[in-house]
């Protein structure tokens, strides 16, 4: 069931994408519209979303913030055909490939401009108050001036934003000594500012990005028991095999009966394996290395018992390893072995 | 008493915002003027603003930086009327709302500010002789070919404040080919320069909110006035023992019946009692001293009336506090019975 | 002898700023030319820097980067009177100042930079490799429609420059589609190289700026051994009091003989006191207080024997915390007894 | 041979820097063409490179991504002669220079780049949604009043970039009081993503840089030849033996005859060895066991050729090891002897 609701999942993410293509290419007047293929598909896929559409309020019976997203660009499709809102879907893309290791990052960064909203929004109280303040001045000392552009306050705030965050269009600049003053003052003082946003958000996402590291850093190997008696020539060859896997709290990393192609090791956190009396495995240990050796499929479910890193090296990656560091492949064969003959 | 203060300043809050809103509609013409409601608010806010005035000189009877510039947009409003000055109350809005969970951030970004200033006053430094050493040259290479624009030296500082901020309007730019061979120069070392104070900024402000969030800092235990009395020796002592607890809106901090195995010390926040006339307490309160003192169970539920951060003093830690300080003591024995016998 | 030298370095320092603002001003023709008191100020300068000149080319016998720049400025003015580079002084300002407290973050910048000269060039040659190539693909793209701006790859260059720092005059866009697709690339890849030699500087420089600290943090008063005993509700207070004073090794901080108007309190490093068996005085140990409470001069030279953090207080701040805190007086009463008494 | 190989690439090092300039100031028309050796050289470059060329794919056998770079400019050279893609050369540039002290910033840069870039990519996603989405309604707002900028969701992406980088040429601007809005929205809001690569790469560069300087990384250690044949596991208790140390040009490290009493591994830089017939050390060697083993002073001095960075592994720490895994005493016993037979 999962694996229908995920197939139906990316097959809708490849639609949108399509869409959203279709979108920019036909404003451009390009080549889209006439392709009939892309206006066929344009049709479609209103069909295809307005029966998913239907279907998702009787199942779910509540509307969320996407669900609603999904209804605004279909009623205008149908009915007013005025404004084209199909990248609207974008962030639908967001959420169908919220897990996939390609956007983890992404979501990184989404979580912490939410933890860190506190300090950005303090830095953005301070920004609107030296804007208003700024384009205040500015309005007295240009307006008689120039005023077309700094007739009034509002118009003047378009100057103080553009130059504030260095955008700098310069359609409007000011023009009297007493402006460019003001206007000097103001580059040099606010936009410090302006950049803070910026900066706080790095600081937070790279901490945050280090905490959960997608690297497979010379110190994680080097701890991992299972390498211990690899010659230390051997870890750039390893680091280059090891693919780190992210999970969740909750998440099934293999269930019993799927195929077995790959062994993980746990850098840190902890896994359950789902058997009659569950066992905890962590940091070091290793697991799914049963079925690589003899072929068999999966012998139990094993799901996170904590948000956990993994590393997995596969079945073939392993084969290699194994022919050059014999060691390494008799200690995999007697744990193995070990543990099914319990 | 404080609590007419509160409301008087919250409503003075309000009138400032409603001025400021209608200083900027009514510069743009938009339709503010023609609203009688707005213009009759106008003559309103500067009889009250007025009133007040005086009140406050009569009742303070020193001139703030806050009263002079009420006194500067009132002296303006009723006998020039020629800039409208209103948007200069926007620092007293600042003032008024200062303890406002809201702009908590903004103030300390601005104790950053002030306790940076000397970090930032360096780069500035540095900033203003790099501009006026590159704005002198190239007024010797521009200045014959474009006499209007670079014709003088604070002419050229227009044109180096708006290059090396990176705002680059682009209304004046050089034209010889040495003048763009100096202003490229110019932009690959001096920009670093400026993006300083932003970057210097960030960095402390960042580790600042951090602290707030999760640290005791000596200057949070030196604002707490049940610790006034002790001695400075003391500080690092009291910091080790007390724990940070951060509590949101609507949580409970414990029920009523709950073991008291220690008391509360409120940083920044709101806490409700819930008794039948429910009683809040603010930045510097304490709480839960009564049970632990007596071995009684917590007599009230107590929930966070806002985002609280708490700092929490366990029953033994107190009594070791207490045995080397009796004065601690005390004070706290004498605000329990007051409480109880309320 | 130490102290005429120092008076005469302020008065040049006054000459040269004088100098710097009659060469802006007169530049720009506003009044200065015609005031003849700045004209006659003018002359007489240069009598005066060549005359030092001479007097330092004799005594000093070596050509230092400053005196030659001296030079330079002597001559021009003297012979060519072709371009004004008494700007130039503006270096030897930062030299004559370069111990006072005002300039002291700006020249541990100037230090933070040398210090970090790897990482910047690192970062810098990246950049001048974008750059490059980057010119040269515009160039390919877009000479052919705009002769005129994008004629050469130094032409292009002088675009690449003002888009990669962001500076964006907008004298030079390019305007073919793919001239467009490759500077949007550009933009989106190369800004990030652009900011980094800020980024470095920023964080080396507030790291340093951290570790010098021009603040009177709670943490340092409370380490104090002499406030131990204050309250710590006087910790505000005595912040408010305690000035900074940073010293290098070999420095003299007072000597024998001198006015007795401070007290100084030793953060970090180490003091001499110069007496006939040196003593040293470490972090925590305080001295010059004798003087204070006796009306005596200095009776002893005191340097440093490291560099040294020292906080200050002066007679008048000591008398107003003394009686506040009788304690804290009678501390001090004993020790220099006790002291004067050896 | 190795020597020979290095001269060769030197010498191709200058020529692309020749041929690089060339390019340069001939498309300038300056001077270059006119200048009958550059073009003779221009020639003979292109036979240099395509022998050169020939050998490297009978030598290697197999296709790099320099050696197609250097394909690509030479067929174009010959065959068409349309564009001058000799910069495409800049890269080999950096190959063969990789190892220079000069360029060793530049390469931790790369590699940090290289290393973050899952944060980067995470920024970028974001950066490249927000891009879009603004685009599409700023030409849903602008399109009808500038159909000739604002005309398309590619054209608008234009405006899009500029601004977001803050480029902001002002060749296309929102004119409707709407766009400006929308505009302002954006620059307020989206500005802090797009400078988001350029600050986290700061912090993992500044770290990097840092790290190479104080730190034995683990990396370091994984590419000492020495170290190759001892398995992971000891890489934890080597790192705790190994000192940092820092050598500047020219210095001297121990002189003949000085007391033998700990060995040194060359991490980058590179040391001479003042024997008769002088010899050089580079990255991986290592230098100073011989006296270890036999207890004999120091038989040569030995000084920094280059800023260097050593490891230091002390007598009783080598015994230590030794103890542990024999195979490494062998290897040091048997290049000792090596040596000294010499």
């Amino acid at each position: 069931m999962k694996k229908i609701l995920d197939t139906c999942n990316k097959f809708f993410g490849l639609i949108i994408v399509i869409n959203i293509f279709h979108q920019i290419v036909s404003s451009a007047g390009y080549f889209a519209l006439e392709i009939p293929i892309l206006q066929f598909l344009y049709w479609i896929s209103i069909g295809i979303f307005g029966i998913e559409f239907i279907l998702r309020v009787f199942v779910e019976r509540r509307i969320s913030v996407l669900l609603s997203l999904d209804a605004l660009v279909l009623i205008n499709q149908v009915l007013f055909s005025v404004y084209d809102l199909r990248i609207l879907r974008l962030f639908r893309l967001f959420d169908i490939f919220s897990q996939s290791r390609f956007l983890l990052p992404t979501n990184t960064l989404i979580n912490t401009i939410i933890k860190q909203r506190n300090a950005l929004m303090g830095s953005q109280i301070m920004v609107l108050s030296i804007l208003l303040v700024v384009s205040t001045f500015i309005y007295f000392l240009e307006s008689s001036v120039q005023p077309d552009v700094f007739g009034s306050i509002p118009s003047t705030m378009w100057w103080g934003i553009a130059t504030l965050t260095t955008v700098g269009y310069g359609d409007v600049v000011p023009m009297t000594d007493l402006g460019k003053l003001l206007a000097s003052l103001t580059m040099l003082v606010g936009i410090g500012m302006f950049a803070l946003p910026a900066a706080i958000l790095a600081s937070a996402y790279y901490e945050e990005i280090q905490k959960k590291n997608f690297l497979v850093s010379f110190e994680a190997i080097a701890s991992v028991p299972l390498f211990q008696e690899l010659p230390i020539g051997a870890v750039g060859k390893i680091n280059e095999k090891l693919e780190v896997v992210l999970v969740s709290e909750h998440e099934t990393i293999f269930s019993k009966g799927d195929e077995a192609d790959s062994m993980f090791i746990i850098e840190y956190g902890k896994v359950k394996v789902e058997i009659e009396k569950p066992v905890y495995l962590v940091a070091g240990d290793y697991f799914g290395e049963m079925g690589l050796l003899g072929n068999a499929p999966r012998n139990a479910t094993i799901t996170a018992a904590d948000d956990t890193k993994l590393l997995e090296l596969t079945k073939s990656d392993l084969a290699e390893l194994s022919e050059e560091h014999p060691g390494l492949f008799k200690e995999l064969e007697l744990s193995a072995s070990a543990r099914s003959s319990d």
